[in-house]
C-alpha cells in the first residue's frame, strides 16, 4: 500500500465513523496527513509476507480485516500522541510540523478526540470478519492497556524511566514496542491459522524492532549541536552511553538473526528504508553525536544497521 | 448481586489487570468505593429477568460474561467521570464526597488512569466466553464512541447543549442514556439468542430510562435554595420549563407502558428504588423546586413516578 492509499483508508474510516459535526475537523487534524505511517505499513507488509494471496484481496477492500487493523493501530497511535502532547502530560506545542491538536482546537477538544480515537480503534477491530478477531482484541487491549503502552507512559511521566537503564529499556518496550508488536503480530493473527512457534518468533522480532527503533531514534536526537533540556534529561545515550551501546548492538544482532530466519521480505524492506533514513542522519552527524558521548565510537551501530537486509 | 459483591468483582478485575506499581492506587481510587453502581446493577437485573438459570450460574463466577460486562460498564463509566472532572473539561474538585482523582494524585495520573480504564473496559469484554461477544463489542464501541457518549460530551462542553431543548435532549440521550443502554441491551445480548423485536423494545426502554434518569436528576438539582451559576446555565428546567415538563411526562408515560409490556421484575425493582430516593427529594422540596420554575406544578411528575411499578 502506498502512503496515499493508507491515508485514503484512514479518511474513509473517519468519514464512516464520525458524527456530522464541527468536531470532525479535530479528529481529522490529529490523524491526517499521517506521519511516517510506520505501523499501518507494517500491518500490510507482514500480510504480504505471510499470505500474499490474501494480501491482494484485502488491499482492494477498505473494510477487509487488515485494512481495519491498519487504521485501528494508526488511530490508536494518534490518540496516544494527542494525549501525550497535552499541557498536563509532555506539554508540547508542535507535532509533525504543525501545531498540536490542543493548540489548534483547544484542550477539551483534543482530550475528547483522543478518547474518541481510542474507542474507534476497538470499533474498527470489532468490524473485522475474521475467525481470530476476538483473539486479536484480547492481545490488542492487553498490549496497549494498563500493563502495556499506558504503563510505559506512566514510567516516562513519573521519571522512573531515567532512574536506571533497565527502566529505560522497559519504558521503550512498553511505550514504543507494544504498538509495533500489535501491528506485526496482529497482522499475523489475521493472516494465518494459529502457529505458536511462529507467533513467538514474531513476538521477539517485533519487540526487538520496537526497542531498536527507539534506541536509534534516541541516538539520532544527538545530531543537534545544542540539546534541549528535556533531551538532556531523558536520552539514555547521555546517561548510560556504554550500556546503551552494548544493548543496541546486542539487540541489532539478535534482530538481524531473527529477521533472516523469518524471511519477511516486504517487512524487511520497510525496516531497511527506515534504517537508511536514520543512517543518513547518523553518518552525516557522526562527529556531533560522538561529541555528546565523550567520543564513544558509534561506528559499530552504523555497520550493523548497514548489514541489515 | 449486592453492592459489596459488585465491588468485590470490580476489585478482583483491577487486581488481575493492573501492573504491580504505585499507579494501581490511582485506578483503585477512581473506581472504589463505587457510587450508586446503577449500571452494573442493571446488567445483573436484566440477566435475572431474561435468563434466571444463567444468572444463578453467572453470579458464582467472577469471569462469567455478565460479571465481565458489569465491571466493563463501570470501568467505562469511571473513565468518563475522571476525564470529565479534569481542569480542561468541567474542572471539578469533588466527586462522590472525596477529592477528584486529579486533585488526589495529579492530572497526568488521572488522564492516564482514564485511558487505562477505557482500554480495560474492552479488555474485559474480549475475555467473555459467549458466542455474541463480538456483536456486543460492536454495539458497545458504537454507543460509547465518537457518535455516541463522546459526542454527548462534545455537545455539553461546546455549550450547544443549552442552545435548544432538542439539543439538551440529544445530549442527555448520548451522554447519559447510551451507557445505560449498553448495560441493559448488552446484558440481553449475552443472555439470550438474537431476538430483534425484543431487542428493539429494550433499546427504546433503556433510551427512555436514560433520558428520564437525567431529566429527573436535573429536576432534583433544583431542591437547593441557591443554585450554582453552572446549574443556572445548564439546567433545562430553568430554560425551557414547559417543554421539559411535557417531555418528562411523555417519556415517563411511554416508559411505564413499555416497562409493563416487558415485565422486567428485577430491573423494575432497581428503577423503583431509584425513583423512591428521587421522590423523597422532590416531595420534601416541592415548594423550593416550583419556586425556581415560576410555580410550575411538578405534581404530575411525582404522580407518574409514584405509579411506576
Amino acid at each position: 500500500m502506498t502512503p496515499t492509499e493508507i491515508e485514503n483508508t484512514l479518511h474513509f474510516h473517519l468519514t464512516m465513523l464520525l458524527p456530522h459535526h464541527a468536531i470532525r475537523a479535530v479528529y481529522e487534524y490529529a490523524v491526517l496527513p499521517g506521519g511516517k505511517l510506520f505501523r499501518p505499513n507494517l500491518v500490510w507488509s507482514v500480510l504480504a509476507d505471510l499470505n500474499p494471496n490474501l494480501c491482494e484481496k484485502s488491499k482492494k477492500e477498505k473494510t477487509s480485516p487488515h485494512a481495519l487493523l491498519a487504521s485501528s493501530v494508526e488511530f490508536h497511535h494518534s490518540y496516544t500522541l494527542i494525549h501525550d502532547d497535552l499541557p498536563c502530560m509532555d506539554d508540547d506545542s508542535m507535532r509533525r510540523g504543525k501545531p498540536c491538536t490542543h493548540i489548534a482546537f483547544g484542550q477539551w477538544q483534543a482530550l475528547l478526540a483522543g478518547d474518541g480515537l481510542l474507542n474507534l480503534s476497538y470499533q474498527l477491530l470489532a468490524k473485522s470478519n475474521n475467525p481470530r478477531t476476538l483473539e486479536l482484541i484480547k492481545f490488542f487491549s492487553w498490549a496497549l492497556g494498563p500493563k502495556g503502552l499506558i504503563q510505559g507512559q506512566v514510567l516516562d511521566l513519573s521519571h522512573e524511566m531515567t532512574k536506571s537503564f533497565e527502566n529505560t529499556l522497559r519504558t521503550h518496550e512498553l511505550k514504543t514496542a507494544r504498538l509495533i508488536q500489535v501491528a506485526i503480530l496482529g497482522s499475523a493473527i489475521l493472516a494465518e491459522d494459529k502457529n505458536r512457534q511462529k507467533e513467538k518468533k514474531l513476538w521477539r522480532f517485533s519487540r526487538l524492532l520496537g526497542i531498536n527503533f527507539q534506541l536509534i531514534d534516541d541516538l539520532s536526537e544527538l545530531a543537534e549541536g545544542d540539546l534541549s533540556s528535556h533531551e538532556q534529561d531523558v536520552n539514555p545515550w547521555l546517561h548510560h552511553p556504554e550500556k546503551t551501546l552494548t544493548e543496541t548492538l546486542t539487540a541489532l544482532k539478535s534482530f538481524n538473526k531473527l529477521s533472516s530466519e523469518l524471511r519477511l521480505t516486504n517487512t524487511n524492506k520497510i525496516i531497511s528504508e527506515y534504517y537508511q533514513k536514520m543512517l543518513t542522519i547518523l553518518t552525516d552527524n557522526q562527529k556531533t553525536i560522538e561529541g555528546h558521548l565523550n567520543n564513544l565510537d558509534i561506528l559499530p551501530v552504523i555497520l550493523l544497521m548497514n548489514s541489515f537486509s
